[in-house]
Order: C-alpha cells, then sequence, then structure tokens
C-alpha cells in the first residue's frame, strides 16, 4: 500500500459512508414528517439492511489498514486531513466495537420506538413505551461499556454528544447554574407579572406557515438550501451543506411555539449551511458537537430572537400577520410576553431562566437510569416528582411530562445537558462579539450580517476541524466560562421585572 | 454450490436491491415533494454512488451464478419462484448489458434533468431543457441497443414498459383508435355544448387537500398506508405494499384538476396496495407494466370516477365544501361538466374521448425521435403542429405543450402508450365484470367493495406473477380487444351529447 492508495480507500470509504447516510437520513426525515404511519415495518427492514451495508464499509479490513496506514504517515497528512482520519478512526472504534448484529438491530429498533413514542405521547401511554424506551437504555448503556469498558458509560455518552464532558465537570456546572437561577426565578415570580394572555389567541395555521418563511428570511437564511417540514417535535437534519431540513409544529392557540421553534432550528440549520466549504465532502464537514449546535440555536432564538430590538423590528409583521392577536398590544407588552418567566411542564417552551432547570431534570434521569439507580419503568414518577421538587408545577401527564421530547425513542442519551451547555457557550460569544460589534443596534436595524459574519468565521466555518471546547476558545479567546451566561440572566431578566 | 445456497444468494440480493429502491425511491419523493430547490447537487452525487452499489450487487458473479444454478435446476424451484427468477435474469441482461459508468451517469443525469425540467416548465424554456432532453433520448436509444442489438430500439423500450407491446400493434391500435375517435368528437363537437364554466370558479385550497382525503377514503383506501404529497406533476410511486405515496397538484381555478389526479393516482395506488401478500418481499410484488397499472389507474378515474352514478353519489359533498363553485349547479350539470369533451392542449385535463389523441401524438415523437427522423430541437415544432393538426388547437407556448409532461425528463421513453392501452384494458375488464356484478348500481349506493374485490381477485393479488397480456386474458377470458373502449365510448358520450 502506498499513501495515494490508502488515501483513496479512504476517500471511497467517506463518500459510500456519505451517501448512505444521506439516503438514510431522508428515510427518516420523510418517516418524521409524511409517510403514512403505518409503514414503519417496511421502513424498518430497509433500514436494517442499509445500516448493515454501512456497518461493513465502516468497518472493512481494508479501511483498517489504510486508516493505519495513514496514521503511520501522519507527515503526508495535512492538518485537516489528518483531523479527518483521526476523528474517523475514533469513530470507527466505538462502531467496531459493536457486534454487528446489534448495530443493525439498534437501528430497526429505533426506527420502531420513534413510531411507537408518537403514539404514546399523543395517547398518554407510557406503557406502550417502556418496552422501547428500556431497549434503547440497556443497549446504550451496552455500547458505551464496548467501547470504553473502563470507562463509567453515561460519562461516555455525554463525551459522544460534547467531547471531553464528564458528569463530574456537569454536576459542577448545573449546580452553578441552579444556585443562581433559582433565586433569581424566585425574585421574578414575586415581581410584578408581564401580561401574555394574547398568545394564546386564535393564529390561523396557514398564516403562521407564511410567517414562518417571513422568520427565516428576518435570520438571513437561504431558502434555496433550506427547507421547513412539520413534526410532532421539530428538528433539523441536514444531508450537506446544501440540503438542510428544519422541521416545526404550529399550534392554532401558540403562535410564538412556532416562531421560537422556527428561530431555534434556523440556528442549527445556519451553522450547518454555513460550513466551510473546504471540508465539503470530507468527514470534517458540519456542526462539530451538539453543544456548539445549541449554541448556535439558542442565539438565535433566544440572544438574537427573544432581544426587545428583534421582537420590536418584527413586531409591524406581526400584527399585520395576526391583526386578532396583536391589534391591540404594543411591541414592548410583545417583547415582554415572550420572555414571561414561570416555571412550565414543556422544554421547548420554556423561558430562557428555568429552561436550563428542565435539562438538568433530564440529565438527572439519565445519569441515575444509566448508574442502575432508578428504574426505566419509574421514569414518570421521578420525572413528575422532580418538576415539583425543583420547579413547583404539577404534571398533569405523560404527554406532558417525560414524553414530551423526541430525543430518547431517537436513541439519544447524553444529548440533554448540549442545550444548557449551548445557551452559556452563546452567552460567551455574545459577550465576545459585542467587543466589536454594536449588536443590540444591528439587530434594531434589521442588519444581522455582522453578526452572521462573525459567527462564520469563528464558528460556523471551522467544520469539525476542533474539538468544541477549543473551538469556543479560539472564538471567545479564553476557556469557557459559565458566568457570562448568568450574567446575561440576571441583566435581562433584572430588566425586565425590575429586580 | 447447492440449491439452498443459490436460493439464499439470489433472496439475499433481492432484498439489498429492494433496500436501495426503497432509499432511492424516498430520495426521489422527497426530491419532487418537498426537497429545497438548491439541493439537487448533493443528491445527484448520493444517487451516483448508490446506484453504483446497486448496479455491483445486481451484476455481482455470484450472483449470475446462483442464477444459472436455480435456473438450470427450475424443477426444484415453485412456479413463482421460477417466475421470479427468469424475470430478474431479464432485467440483469438489461442492466449487464450497460456499462456501469454509463448506467451511473444516466440516474445522476435523471436527477439533474428532473430539475433542470421543472425550472424549464415553469420558465417556458426549452432550450434549458434541449440538451438533457438529447442526452436522455440518445441514452435510452443506446441502452436499448446494448441489450438487444438487433431490436428496433423503440420496439426494446416499449416493451419494457409493455411486454410484447411492438410498434407495428401500436400503430394498428392508435389507428384503429383514431378512425373511431375522430368522427364521434366531430359529432359531440357539433352537438350543444355542456356547460363548465363554473369549473373554473375560486376553490380554496386547504379545502381541497381536505376534498383529496374525502376522495381517497371514497375509493377504498386505507390511509394508514398511503399518503398524499403535492407536486408540479402527479404522480404515485411505492416502497412496499405498505408504503405508496400518491401525489397531486392543485390549481385554485381547477378544482377538478387535483380531483381526477387524486382518483387517477388512488388508482395505482390501490393495485399496489392489493399486491398478493405471498408476492412481498419478492421480485414479483407490485405492478406488472404500465399498460396494467393505467388500466387501474384510468378505470377509477374514468370508468367510476367520470360517471353519472359516482359524480351523483359525492356532489351533496362536493357542494358542501365548495359552496361557492357547485351551490348553483345540480348533480347532472357537475356529471356533463366533468365529462365535457374538447379538444385541449393538457393530457392530464383531456376529456376521456381526446384522451388517447393526447398520447398518440407522445407515441409518434418518441418513434420519429429513436428512428432518427426526427431531431429532439425539433420537438417543440412537431408538438404544436401536431396539436394543430390532429385536435385543431393552436398551443400557446411549450409549457403548454412539450414541457407540460414530466415523463421524458425521468427518463421514461416508450411510457405513453400505456395510457391508451391501459383504457382500453379497463373498458375490457368493466365488460366483463358487468357478467356478474352491477357495477352502476354498487357505484350509486356507494359500495365499491363488490369492484374492488373482483379488480383484487382477478388483477391486483397476482402482482407480477403474470405477463400483462396473459393477466388480461385470465381476467377477462379472451385476449385484448379494444372494440369494448370504442363501444364504452360511443354509448358514454353518445349518451351525454345525443349524437
Amino acid at each position: 500500500m502506498n499513501f495515494e492508495q490508502a488515501w483513496n480507500t479512504f476517500r471511497t470509504m467517506h463518500d459510500k459512508l456519505h451517501a448512505i447516510s444521506h439516503a438514510l437520513g431522508v428515510v427518516q426525515y420523510d418517516a418524521a414528517t409524511v409517510a403514512p404511519r403505518g409503514s414503519a415495518e417496511g421502513r424498518g427492514k430497509t433500514m436494517g439492511i442499509i445500516s448493515e451495508m454501512s456497518y461493513s464499509i465502516q468497518t472493512a479490513p481494508e479501511v483498517n489498514e489504510a486508516v493505519a496506514y495513514l496514521l503511520e504517515n501522519k507527515d503526508q497528512l495535512t492538518p485537516a486531513q489528518l483531523r479527518e482520519v483521526s476523528e474517523f478512526n475514533k469513530s470507527n472504534e466505538f462502531v467496531s466495537s459493536i457486534p454487528m448484529q446489534e448495530y443493525v438491530d439498534y437501528t430497526v429498533l429505533i426506527n420502531e420506538a420513534e413510531d411507537v413514542w408518537h403514539r404514546a405521547k399523543q395517547e398518554n401511554d407510557f406503557a406502550s413505551f417502556l418496552p422501547y424506551l428500556q431497549q434503547i437504555f440497556d443497549t446504550n448503556r451496552r455500547f458505551a461499556l464496548y467501547y470504553k469498558p473502563d470507562n463509567k458509560p453515561y460519562d461516555t455518552m455525554l463525551d459522544m454528544y460534547e467531547k471531553g464532558l464528564t458528569m463530574e465537570q456537569a454536576d459542577q456546572f448545573f449546580s452553578d447554574l441552579r444556585s443562581h437561577i433559582v433565586p433569581l426565578l424566585n425574585k421574578c415570580m414575586q415581581a410584578p407579572q408581564v401580561r401574555d394572555d394574547f398568545l394564546s389567541r386564535h393564529a390561523d395555521i396557514a398564516t403562521q406557515r407564511t410567517f414562518s418563511d417571513y422568520l427565516m428570511e428576518a435570520i438571513t437564511i437561504d431558502r434555496r438550501y433550506c427547507g421547513i417540514g412539520e413534526t410532532e417535535h421539530p428538528f433539523t437534519t441536514n444531508f450537506n451543506k446544501k440540503d438542510v431540513r428544519i422541521t416545526t409544529h404550529y399550534h392554532e392557540d401558540a403562535l410564538v411555539s412556532s416562531m421560537y421553534s422556527v428561530i431555534h432550528e434556523g440556528g442549527h440549520a445556519l451553522y450547518e449551511l454555513h460550513s466551510g466549504d473546504e471540508y465539503e465532502g470530507t468527514f470534517l464537514s458540519g456542526g462539530v458537537s451538539m453543544g456548539i449546535h445549541e449554541s448556535q440555536s439558542r442565539f438565535f432564538e433566544n440572544i438574537i430572537g427573544r432581544s426587545r430590538q428583534f421582537t420590536t423590528l418584527i413586531f409591524p409583521k406581526c400584527q399585520e400577520l395576526f391583526p386578532d392577536v396583536l391589534g391591540d398590544v404594543t411591541a414592548e407588552e410583545f417583547y415582554r410576553a415572550v420572555n414571561k418567566v414561570e416555571p412550565s411542564l414543556i422544554r421547548t417552551e420554556a423561558d430562557e431562566l428555568t429552561y436550563a432547570i428542565h435539562v438538568m431534570i433530564r440529565y438527572e434521569i439519565e445519569k441515575a437510569v444509566i448508574a442502575g439507580e432508578m428504574q426505566v419503568a419509574d421514569i414518570p414518577q421521578e420525572w413528575n416528582r422532580k418538576y415539583k421538587e425543583y420547579l413547583g408545577v404539577d404534571v398533569p401527564d405523560d404527554t406532558h411530562g417525560c414524553l414530551q421530547d423526541s430525543h430518547w425513542s431517537g436513541g439519544s442519551i447524553g444529548y440533554f445537558p448540549s442545550y444548557a451547555l449551548g445557551s452559556a457557550y452563546g452567552a460567551q460569544m455574545l459577550a465576545k462579539m459585542k467587543e466589536s460589534i454594536p449588536v443590540e443596534d444591528c439587530v434594531a436595524e434589521g442588519n444581522l450580517t455582522p453578526i452572521t459574519d462573525w459567527l462564520e468565521e469563528h464558528v460556523w466555518r471551522h467544520g469539525c476541524m476542533y474539538d468544541p471546547g477549543e473551538l469556543l476558545e479560539r472564538a471567545v479567546g479564553a476557556p469557557f466560562d459559565p458566568s457570562y451566561f448568568v450574567r446575561y440572566l440576571e441583566d435581562k431578566f433584572g430588566e425586565i421585572y425590575g429586580v
């Protein structure tokens, strides 16, 4: 084997895996958006067979040999090539550690589980989802132990979503956050309350669809490369940097629900759409971690989207489209309403302040189940107990409780902490950005370009070239520091609530 | 090699090809329905790579050996197994005759061509589509010659869509049809005209979507397994018998356009949804030929859907949903309006009588281009000339002329005659069905079960077990006879127009 042969083997393997992942990604997107309800069985078979092909391509002996050769001849690789081969090698060590049949069975399980979860959520039927959830937790724990037998399994899972993250760090992070958020929350709750009754007025869904298009444009998304679908649970997926899809869910009585899910998913989309051209068609294309991804989505949703400047900017359009909802409301009332602080049931609709508590509850449950300290069957009661304890709310049913999120049915365990980390990363980026850009003024003028240029330069274009910690440090010139997020929250809600 | 090994190799190869075809099918469906406009390039690469995998699986030496072994040991195969192996062998001879790179390039070409056609149709820009159309005609001619070097290429193409069909037969069929249709058409045009002005009144698209769901139910489609999408050009695709998709196109000023496209595609869907369980997961699953497929779609669209009994049955619902369109119209006026005979521009919206002429024009153009007697660049002027000559209409632009159909951009050359054949097959099936079933009474009562049972028994459940000619003969107890179709037209339009 020579260098060229090894590199060609590696490249061809990438292209095949990427093609398969593209096709399977479309199959999953179709399943979540428009596929007929009864079609899961045939799709499961297809996904099983194609996963098997993917596994065989990735773990083929000639690929292993090529990777070994390339890693032994590092000096012939550019930094990007070296990064690509090393990163692939890690993911390959994970995949190769799993027996093929278990890998395939898991793909089939996830396809079925998403279908069962969807119905279970609609029908408040945790029992029907329980056997799937049990298998998903068990399989994830088993896979983590195959991969790193000496690690605590949940540490391995956290590391897969946010490289370097451990339970020790996450415990510290959440405990810090909680110690600041809870007193601030209490102060807000005791202050005069913000009016938001008008947000539940009837908003026509066809008009909400038009509004989504407007919002996508407002946050600079090039629609030639980004579609909007409709699903139970909003998400973003991408097949390459010129084919990104976001989804949302419209509610007639909750205009801002789809509004902020579109802006949130739009933030994810921007990150993928602006991945560096030099990484396209390589393993380094696209977002590097879920934490950095959530930093972008939550940056657009909250730091931009829930700012006084942005809500004021788009308010005339909102009034024009929804006169029955906002005709008798001022821009300032609208701003305050979308920032109302209130302990609530649904994570995706939570305010910025209580949001981290929602995430923390999920984190604690995952950690306890994976450690064997909580049974999967006990999740509903533990969920409800924690919502009462941390947020003071009574969970009426599992639909509004532990069945609300799609992550577990999709096999994502260890993902949730990324949301809270992302919020904190975003606040730190904002602080850095403000050193050179008048962020508020730009948003007020509807000129997001300096902001998106900054993000493209410091985050988006780098794809997976750097680990998340390094990427953040290069962007802000300092290590991760959650105190920026705490200060951001204290400033923003202190002003709104006068506390 | 023993029998079991050979059969396992064959079965595994089928399963892989089916999985790939399922995934690629979803990718294409997504492309036609919801994919962002700028996403064609990445999709093309993926489709190229996956087609290559598919080609390699199908033409692998061990598959050839297994097929040869099985065909040498026919006596160990059940009739269905023998049929499956023989049919696969034929399609494999076709695929194997094409050099792999050309096969892959063609997949990529088609992906691009569909995108270009879509824009060309919207912008009335034949010139931009011409180079693609040229390549599609050229490639199809070349592939036909690779496969059967001694055949006339267009005969080979016709045979691929409708086994056994030749230009000689098609010429005869169209000439017979024309000799009856043209005089009848002339008589209808001279009779007092039918009123249909109300059909272009404004019909809300959201309500048309609701109407589509109603129509699907009216023709007995099980929606758990059949979705409706929206595309420029309506079509049906299926991934297995529990996952069928139809599409339609809504026009605010043409309610019956989507109405009959839904019923037409619904007929295709019924055929796929009711393929025999014993053939599921084999090469014999699903519709056997485009002619038989069109016989089912056009049976539902016209013989059922445009019958006085059906239009009367659904008329109250139509009035309820579209009071502004049909409030001042009677059921009889509605029936006559949807059967108005009028030479027109658009095939999919043509009446039953002139429809075959639209098909004939396409057939004659394809035949001439493949024979080298017409240039692809001359298609627009030839198209317009024939529309004037045969139907007396002036084609205002290519959007309403040779760019109207999606077939050529999808690589389907030789497909069109299936539509006219299908209409004729359907009329012959109707005559046979009426010997045992009071078809009109059943439709009038809204009880389609005896009709769908007959079709399931004689057509749908047989999948690809018999060649189309044999299937028809088994169903009606006689060889194909187009005179049933002529009589059906003469009876129906003679009554409506009193001629």
